[in-house]
């Protein structure tokens, strides 16, 4: 997969691209994508915790990408992502990108109850601060996460890569497939991902039944009954809600069902509940590394989609001033 | 409806109400509801269309509020509101809050195809850069909005306003009623709404369906036949949509009609396409002045609930430094 | 007219250069100066007004310039420049440039009361809100305009347009020609005129003469009587100011008047007001688009100069890097 | 003239008044009109030149009026004005008036020619770059300098100041009094002179006559002969100007001539000029403090008017949130 | 030690005090001192590490102080304390004070070397972003740390607390005693315990010897043979250096040895490291939590002093508006 | 010394370099090292003491250095800076860089007491309001001076041209040298000039002994009795710190005295009394003139060692886009 790029023309210096501890998988295929090296710096924990980062050469006047995630160790990673950025900023790079495949918080991004955060502003702001130029990062829970931030941003969705897979793997021989959207809050996009797979859609409904925390009923809303089904998601955390969906589809007379989610934070113990589904293929991608032991949980039913040509891709166009849009035929 | 309020306690100078042209009735009715007058200003139009405002008062060291809704005319609604703000500004007002009811732009609030706005942000950055120190306003499109402002501001929701009515008026002959979402972004609020009054809901999904503009086909997620329905939605713009959806409703066999919504924007011939839907009738909110012409076209169809006892509360509870949230029991 | 240019180096990115609806011939022209074709982009207006704007091709790291004057519709053509620069910041442009020939507002320049607005002030935040590294304008109301931005702008004057013209035109055949300036506060800069028509010059007085609004006074100082008058303003509106001053100095015993003025803003029944009175010539430019309704009633009695060729050869040099100064031999 | 000022009611915590070195006997008597004690502080200039502020007391939470004039040492004065602010802000001040009788560098105001500063907008910068919250001055060269600053000021002028003393004192024995404006930029304002003096005016043109520097022409514009003359300007420099005028009405056969002007910068040897002139009497303020040698001087040439009321009037107004406009009628 | 308050002023509305949880003891003991409740809130973490902060009551116009300590785990504390900040901001409170009493990443404050972070810059940048208005911690590396934050701060000592306690308890009976600076950068507040302590002072040199990491010698500057020592530092990590400085000033003859410093950060085995030592006493405050295991293995070796007292009464005083400069005589 | 540099790649436009009035001599070193002419700008001083910038060509799209020294007269020439700075943006100059290399009020950096600034701060605040984009300087008070800004920038130190000329000049001679620290706060720096010439360190310590102002009683730490000693400081104002050392040294026995310091401001009398010391030789730079008299006055006891091959140097990286560090081995 491998190319060398030949830049078509250098709009803003040199390009350089420096890998965070929170991704270093993804940074290294995004490079090689490319046909760049890493750059190299040093990021240090010290005994009391702070990080420390040297950059092995200097960036001045550069066009530099920091390919960092935020999930977990979230804060830690969030943190060295900002102290990256500052250490590019006061060596006097020319422009600096923040690649944040996954971006965190962004569940908390309204006020829907009073005298609550909005944690993802929080979190742009703080990238801001601490002096990005402009932003990639991938399906964000809510698109409106981009008027978060006054600095300019590349926000990819990496449905297609899960829809053009469902497609030349599995399409031929589901059975009337219909996409199940786990959220309403997703129903949306869920339409999408049913469009793209040519299917009609359903959704599940939760609502509150009572005061205690857990009481809420599950309703689903369309039809499921002897048809394979495609449950939807943008991330999966601890697996739970999958689970509940996975148990409701196949009460209704699902016949079999697939998995698609962008994000595999898969936090606690959701790989073991994952595997433990009735459930044919689990398709994600490599937002968020997975780690080798969830992995070997998860053996044989999950497939890891990579997004380093996406990323790499508009990296190249993003330096040389060409239209990212271009690739959707947009 | 009126009441005289006896501040508790003071925390920001004196109170003063300022209503711009866009929204006098609603603002007429939130000073009486607080037991004030309205703070006197000109707002002159020039014969090149520039406006003058002049503060017959001055509003030194006091807590203000500005009360101005920007439906039509938009631009202007909206400049109006920004002069009012910045003569404040200069005139050492202590505390500017915009009290805007209908909030425009706030569909243009993500980058969801290439190369386009996100105008709700920008509209968010004029308001600051005007020097409002908080803001005000309801049922925006998307909650996430709020995340596009740096200060602090109470968005609300009318929701139950209208909930409560239908519960009130409606409820007890209602069929079998179900809640039908006109847009799949809709879908998490109309299930608040469902909450409300208690019923199932069910959704209609657009599908564009060829590459012309208008190939698009809808789908009625959900069961509606032989049942009331009540189709919610934010905003009512020409009402196409609206029709659309009481034709799908219809042809899927509903009963009787309701219509819910908050904003009535009515634009184009939106009135008369209303008042000749089979509906039983439209419940909607003095965000927006509704003109007396189209009051009439839409006479005896149409009932409008005033959010001024919802605004006036708020204002009186920011202004003494009290929990906002505790009015929803919060 | 049309030259193509052949840039003389590149500093920042391409050229590009768009036309809001506000300016559509002049920026025609400009990009005919230049040697450009203007680069592709939609502007929208929505049932319920909104604007939208979308952009046919990248502007990724290029150098932008929008086109678009504000006059009427002023708020409209005013939010469309800001979303059209905000659609281009978004859109990662290396340098935005915001070219206005006629900047609305000039005149709400200071408090000369208390507790009005200083909404030139406000356009300027709004115009660096949006995005934009740099401006451009022709003859603001006043000079001092430009430290209202924090951004760097080039403004410029097309005074040597009108007198050169003059100079050319009429210059032998006028009768011991003298300026006046119809406001004192034009009084400085009808001196330039003055100068460069080798003229002496006269002012016109107004005072206050009473409470009523229309109680005011007319004074000419200065000499015209047997002489050919020019009168000179920066912007006529509706023409009252003019229509009086042509009746003042004909009152002194002026012989021909000629008019000369920046920008036609033309606002009420200002083109057969000046079509009615006794002056041998009109001349003004295209800072602003006259209709050609308004042509029609002015026919023969206006001469439009062109501000393409100033604007376009500002722009070249601006995107090469070259001095601006230069081509005034300053 | 002292007054012991009942404060009606406190909106910003205590007021505190600190005298700046550059303008003491003024801070003394706008504290003595207020009925304050100055709040106490030092001001030491180290051998290196460099400044160093000590607050004697706490400022936190209290509405601080710093009152500091910045003519000569121009530099010096402004530096103590801004250390001065940031002392304050940091000592968490409340709030924090920069009152500045006479701001330096008000003719830096446009960009007139290419590739020079307008370092008015500098200065305004600064100043809220330290931390001001309010400023206050007179008379600036041209009321646009509002538009430089983005915090509120109260900008006042004391020109009625002057026009009520001469009409209170000279007015009865003028004969034909005329206003004779010294420049043409000061033409609107010199209006308001001859308004307030209920007189006619006259301008004094000057314009270039060939490419040497003082190739100047002055021009009479208006008619002087056998009239009294009031010359106004808003601050004199050298009196170059003031010198120039003199002569010319002179020469066209003014009587008695009257000098008006707020500002008394009166550098190098503008006194001695000043006292050679033919002139009956000048009448100028203490916004700058003109030197006991100078005085000396121009003793019996000159009035000077003392603007503290008006500044403390103002400063009390602020602090309890009250209409200045109201103290103009306005 | 508790007392009750009696505010003698208010000058920002009710003061409000919030325990993040990385200072939950300390935070109690300042309260009890005030007087006060703390003010309820919630702080959850998802299972994806995500914290979700709610204030269980308004803070609605009030003065709230948010006691929280960024020691370990350091980058969650952090962000708790910028999202409970950033919460209070969006709830309106009216003014929010960020009491920290250690603030991680105060040696990151200049680039010694190239291409490297000024984290402690970051840090208050990012507090700024979230929204605080002011903040107060005590003792940072260096005192220059003020000058990274663009709020006013209170920037405390509690040296005086460690020496106040050594002259009490111990001075009578030390042996001609020494204080030792672990640090040459520690020099100038080493000679601080010094005077305070009415001895002379010594100080450990260290140099690089060689290319190898640990290569570096240790000399002592100053005399300690046959003399109680003091080593004194800001801050304890590994304790490391402590070990070492033990080690040499017992090699150069030093009869006992205590230790003092304010932050006890103690990470690896510190304690037991500390523990091990010659030392007769630890003398060390509260502004980081020692775990009670760390507690025990230092069992009678450790004197813990709280800073709560100082805290609260600078807390108490920056509300009421009063001097805290007066609490040291200053 | 003059090379005639060619540029290997070009980053940001053309370079150019503007000398301020208060380092012509220094400004013209660096210029011919780079091998560029300075570009031509005036600077005018009116009789009112304001200053007035004029670029004689235009610094459009270009990559400018401005080098300014703010030793004395000190506001005039920080003031001279920042008006050369704005002019430069308003001109819409690329990139502009305060070359800086001497920076007054570098001593007030913190606040170590109540209610008082932290100049430094300001002074930084004020270079990024005048809108530069970097900035250089050398050897500033406090590292951490680095973090008071925002925008990146060089911080250098010429303190191993002094070793390096000490080492070459006199090392071999030297007695047993050592160097001594004239101040705590400079005995993490005096460490590395100890390291750099291989010798060992001593320090004064100055403590205050009662509540009159020169009540302090200095000691020496360390040995120097019968040795070569190299006194060391950042800068020398007045010479009385150096004066006391010296006296000191002498007295504890020391042999030959050399002084090392980097900034000789050297006001007052400073010259007389530093040529009246017995001392060998004294070595600094020209970061700050020295006037011809002072030269006079220390003729054959002073070697001033250019620091203009080091700023050429960074400029030449900075401008290509190279690293700094590395002309380090950083």
């Amino acid at each position: 997969m491998t190319r060398q790029h030949k830049f078509e023309q250098r709009v803003y210096g040199d390009i350089k691209l420096f890998a965070g501890t929170g991704a270093p998988d993804l940074a290294d295929k995004i490079a090689r994508y490319i046909g760049l090296e890493l750059s190299a710096h040093d990021v240090i924990e010290f005994p009391n915790e702070n990080l420390f980062v040297k950059l092995q050469g200097s960036a001045r006047g550069q066009d530099v990408y920091v390919v960092q995630s935020t999930a977990s160790p979230v804060h830690r990673n969030l943190m060295e992502l900002l102290i990256t950025i500052q250490t590019l900023r006061l060596d006097s790079a020319a422009r600096i990108t923040a690649v944040v495949p996954y971006l965190c918080y962004g569940r908390s991004d309204k006020k829907d109850q009073p005298r609550v955060p909005i944690t993802a502003r929080l979190v742009a702001d703080m990238i801001e601060a601490a002096g990005a130029d402009r932003y990639m990062t991938l399906d964000p829970h809510a698109g409106q996460v981009q008027g978060f931030f006054s600095i300019p941003g590349d926000v990819l969705t990496a449905s297609s890569l899960l829809t053009d897979h469902v497609n030349a793997e599995y399409r031929p021989q589901l059975h009337d497939p219909v996409v199940v959207a786990v959220d309403l809050g997703f129903a949306k996009k869920g339409r999408n991902y049913a469009a793209d797979l040519n299917t009609t859609i359903a959704f599940i409904e939760k609502r509150r039944t009572g005061n205690t925390p857990n009481a809420e009923a599950l309703t689903l809303i369309g039809d499921v009954n002897d048809r394979d089904v495609i449950i939807v998601d943008d991330e999966v955390d601890t697996g739970g809600s999958i689970a509940q969906a996975v148990q409701l589809v196949k009460k209704n007379g699902a016949r079999e069902v697939y998995l698609c989610f962008i994000h595999a934070i898969l936090s606690s113990d959701a790989a073991s509940r994952l595997a433990a589904l009735p459930v044919r293929q689990i398709i994600t991608t490599d937002t968020v590394k997975i780690s080798a032991e969830k992995m070997q949980i998860l053996e044989g039913k999950i497939t890891v989609l990579s997004v380093s040509k996406l990323l790499g891709e508009v990296i190249i166009r993003a330096h040389e001033g060409r239209s990212v849009g271009e690739m959707f035929n947009e």
